[in-house]
């Protein structure tokens, strides 16, 4: 079941540099947020160097669909966690939601849904998933085994 | 009807800085390109300075909701054209059809769906949209006057 | 003397959205991570918070001049080394010595020197360093109160 | 003499993304605009293939050295002029002078003086300026031959 699935989770602090002239995040800075996320969760979450796989193993993980919802602002100095749950993980492909949410109060203030793809970064074409990254994801429970 | 409305456009050198390690554009760096878009929209296409709405006006357009889909890469040094369209003319609130497709030969390189609300810079919260925008919008063919 | 004064140091991983096609860092991405350096400075070296200096007390710290160099290049996955010195502590300004080092072996990837104002907001123009700034950085030692 | 040499200028408007907090130009993305600048003076001043000396050539142009004065700030919506001269064209590396001045009134707003090597992209190495790359910047009068 999905809710039984384990969540990767980061803080970050809001910078001046992540804000535009209204003082608020710029909305784009959250994607590089994410990007970051995922980078992490790789690396640190499921072992799997992030560095490794797209300089020596040129596997890139582009995006091919998006989906985002912004609930509330976050503004320079905020401590948010950034949050990532494997969603679907399928043959070429795997859907994550990714939450930022404030770290004092817990409240939602953006989420998005983005659908990665494996591809190699010769041919820009869909590969399917590593059997090490689906090993990793499933065998450290973010992702069912039967999903 | 939606098609008979006006696009905006503007053609757009894909830069060394919006490509990331594997030679393409870093996602997030649409969204940069799209904002400046709605800047150039309001500024050269509406004929409202967007400069002044944000820092005289004190009316923001942040966005609450976001949906793109990216199609085919976009490599340093392409030529693109930015597309805007109004899809959808609300009372405190907009969705565009922002496209970036290939200036030589058209190809639909990624598009999204965005929601804009104009909002108080004071309160963060939603205000009407301003009656000289929504002059600017339907007289100027962007969006049907019924819209 | 110079020698004697405290650094303040906090590790970074370079990210995939700090490089660039070339694969190394995008140098101006550098000086967004000096910016970030200097928030953490103030908020957690000096106890001021950052945020409420710009925010709230409308006190801004722009470059007045900048001079780097360049040592050797870093790459994504790099764990990395940022320092912050002070200088020289004037009446509105400081120069401060900042430098990204590996965290692997010490060696020095850049440097910068950067002269900072102290400003008001409000009017961009100079202001003297407030007496709390100067209280902070000389009672922690990162510079001499002679300086 | 150094008077004699042509000037390489391109008009930008200051975006909402280049502002910060403040609500003035955030420092480090004056480099960004000069990055442009400078594959806009190859590309379309010297006619060489910028995308086409990284990627196909690969030949790199990373800094060494960089002195940059910020005299004036710039706002969102302000039309600058962005400008490149040559000062001292070396063996294996150039000096370039950049400047940008507002499109109104000429005011000077920041200066910067880099210092660019051409490298190997494989090795990341210095190499000799390539012939055709000396031969059309003195050919085309931003150097004097001598130089």
């Amino acid at each position: 079941m999905q809710t039984s699935t384990v969540t990767f989770t980061r803080e970050r602090t809001i910078r001046f540099s992540d804000c535009d002239p209204a003082g608020i995040v710029f909305y784009p800075q959250y994607f590089v947020m994410f990007n970051g996320l995922v980078e992490d969760w790789f690396t640190e979450g499921l072992n799997i160097s992030y560095q490794q796989m797209i300089m020596t193993r040129q596997i890139g993980l582009p995006m091919v669909h998006l989906e985002a919802s912004f609930r509330a602002i976050s503004k320079m100095g905020d401590k948010v966690l950034l949050q990532l749950k494997v969603e679907k993980l399928g043959g070429k492909s795997m859907r994550l939601l990714m939450q930022c949410v404030s770290a004092v109060d817990g409240q939602l203030r953006m989420e998005a849904k983005q659908t990665l793809v494996t591809t190699s970064l010769v041919t820009h074409q869909a590969i399917d998933i590593p059997e090490d990254f689906r090993a990793a994801i499933t065998g450290l429970g973010f992702a069912d085994s039967a999903q």
